[in-house]
């Protein structure tokens, strides 16, 4: 790789990474504030707001935001997480300054036309609508309303009908002009771009995105207790969560290789004796999700009625045999899975893309193959049990549910298999 | 490209694909049958038999295929569609012997061990019961039942409850032994890869893989009508479809030009006139699928109750409009996103290997990316206002719909839009 890093006067930071022979380039602007920077009053604002910054600026309308990057077969799309909000585009290599010039457009100069977001109010509701009949969707949000009770990194990304129904212009302005301040922006371009040629269009674009300080959300607060709602679905859907690691634990690798021998392949513990020994599911998997200050280890799976009494019990059983006796073999397989899964990401410029942006929230620099490549080397079996040790001891473990979940057993039960103080949360 | 092309004495095809740089391959044994192969008795055999071949060999057992790809950081996976089935797999380069090792024991010698069917079985039970939670699946699954009754190109891909229930180690055996014949199989390998090596690997891997005649398919036979549930869901999910085109019509890619037009990307006339004019929608779609001897234009939305009764007409009107009068600027901006989306698929060496599969089967040729680039170009205002002309004719279209349906107009008025003789068909 061949990283370069510039900083505008503003504080916006601009990230290249050239790919040789590449025709095509991946660019992002990434924004360190999502869901979490939300109050309750509008919750789903950053989303509305990712929606709301193509349709209109003061030089163009939705639709020319739309034709001019089709127009030259490029891409243009978006997405909210709880941290973090990212508008991005590809483009083949003649068109990076068109695209840099879009992206940095619906930035800073969107309208938020009150017809425009009008008609976006429904496109959001229909979305949401999209989302209740996907329930692998729903019973992740009711794994993060139940792991963080009462506070913004709880809250469903898109907010729901009320809080939808209600953004004003003036809650699109004051979110953007409290959270989209430059030091908290990133330009990043990967694959067939330059870093001179991409720093001189940010300083023309971007130069005039407001510094400032960024407000920080609260601290995240693991709750943790059980939501299930029995519903007529043909499958229950079911999780399983502890509390993990935020992004820049020394354990952070270890955590990866901990998930992945559980739950993360063919071979893992979870697919091997859910799935392949018992037949009791299609999918099944575990893995870790990290914030900047707290993170979760999670296991997903969609199972029959008959089959959902179960899941559980295997699920606690392998995690404390990995927790006991982890086998080199297993950690050897979910290192090299996790060494090529990355080696193959750098082969994609929007993967890259993506990965630099997190690194540079993370740690405020991006990490060479290399460096990833030697983390995970040191990885062994005392640091897997250590990451196993510490799950069994979960106090307040998070499951949640939806489907014919009657044969589930009871969070109490679920719980004292992880050997923590317990008590019962009322079903949604 | 630098495509190389060799076959065996037994009728297998090889084709390489190397990329320069790259540090891993993507390799595939590609079958050329699929669902449309089966009879009714053994519906979803294909898919029962891409699972069934993961289950062990004469020389490894499940547990073993697993372990040892993923040791190596590989990646292996499987589909079946309708008319092939692909076993693939990502490897970094160094372990391109292995993974061409496996993929050809696991279609070589596949035990289909009794006790690893009957769990088998289980799991493809499972995957149907986590489809029937997904209504964007069902409702493609009617699709195709609705435009293909009653034979092998209108079935569900993974069969039902009762056909699943039923297989037998005979079926298995017998659906290979009848199809994946030598002269119907590709081995297709792109990125760190050489010809040589991979012909001497498939000469002792493959080389005993039966030859002679392999059958055909019958003739898809449109059929047409609406099917309509109307059930508890959140959104309506509505499908819209056409008779289209086979892969190897002369207007294939005046078809994709076309559909991209209609329903491809932000600045389509779909997108723009149900989702950015009306907010009627967060998703709507138009694509071809196109088979060995028929295809078929379909759209999908989800949209809420209250909506379903505007998407039909819209989408009628302005399949109407495109066909009378498409612009030069929106066919413009459908080819450079096809062009676009072409070169930058090249970049990722799967889909480069998943590309070639297609184009070996369907031309028996690779076609480089100057000659695809050239057809599209060729496309202009008149092909695709012949294409639109012709759906505009359509005397049977096809409807279909999973939800809170009540307000969609009938079939009769929705067929008449397209100007055929129209006779209802029983809903499901």
């Amino acid at each position: 790789m061949n990283i370069e890093i510039s900083r505008l006067s503003n504080g916006l930071t601009i990230v290249t990474d050239p790919m040789a022979q590449l025709e095509s380039a991946a660019l992002g602007i990434y924004v360190n504030a999502g869901t979490r920077n939300e109050v309750k009053r509008v919750m789903g604002v950053s989303h509305m707001l990712e929606h709301m910054a193509f349709k209109g600026t003061e030089r163009r309308t939705a639709r020319d935001i739309a034709e001019e990057i089709e127009a030259v077969g490029g891409f243009l799309n978006a997405y909210t997480s709880r941290e973090q909000t990212a508008f991005h585009a590809r483009v083949l290599k003649g068109d990076v300054a068109l695209a840099v010039d879009i992206l940095a457009d619906i930035l800073t100069s969107p309208t938020f036309d009150q017809t425009e977001l009008e008609r976006e109010r429904q496109v959001v509701l229909q979305e949401i609508g999209q989302a209740r009949d996907t329930p692998d969707d729903i019973v992740f949000d009711y794994l993060q309303s139940t792991i963080y009770p009462d506070q913004p990194m709880g809250w469903p990304i898109l907010g729901d009908d009320d809080t939808v129904s209600g953004f004003t212009q003036s809650d699109l302005r004051d979110y953007m002009g409290a959270n989209y301040r430059a030091q908290g922006m990133l330009l990043v371009a990967s694959g067939a771009v330059d870093h001179a040629s991409i720093v001189r269009l940010a300083e023309e674009k971007l130069g005039r995105l407001r510094g400032g300080a960024i407000p920080q959300p609260l601290p995240a607060r693991w709750g943790g207790g059980d939501m299930r709602k029995d519903d007529d679905l043909e499958q229950a859907h079911l999780t399983f969560a502890f509390p993990g690691l935020k992004q820049t634990d020394p354990d952070f690798y270890a955590l990866q290789v901990y998930t992945t021998a559980l739950g993360g392949g063919m071979s893992s513990r979870l697919f091997q004796e859910v799935r392949e020994k018992r037949g009791l599911c299609y999918t099944i998997s575990a893995f870790a999700q990290s914030a900047s200050d707290s993170g979760i280890v999670a296991i997903y799976t969609g199972t029959g009625a008959a089959e959902a009494g179960q899941i559980a019990p295997v699920v606690a059983g392998e995690m404390e045999a990995l927790a006991t006796a982890p086998s080199e073999a297993e950690i050897g397989r979910a290192k090299a899975q996790l060494k090529s899964g990355l080696l193959m990401a750098l082969e994609k410029p929007s993967n890259r893309a993506e990965q630099i942006a997190g690194q540079m929230f993370s740690y405020g620099r991006v990490l060479s193959p290399e460096e990833l490549t030697a983390r995970l080397e040191e990885v062994d079996a005392s640091a897997v049990r250590r990451i196993g040790e510490t799950l069994m001891r979960s106090e307040r473990p998070a499951m949640t549910s939806l489907g014919p979940v009657g044969a589930l057993e009871s969070y109490d039960t679920f719980a004292r298999r992880f050997g923590g103080a317990v008590s019962m949360r009322a079903a949604e």
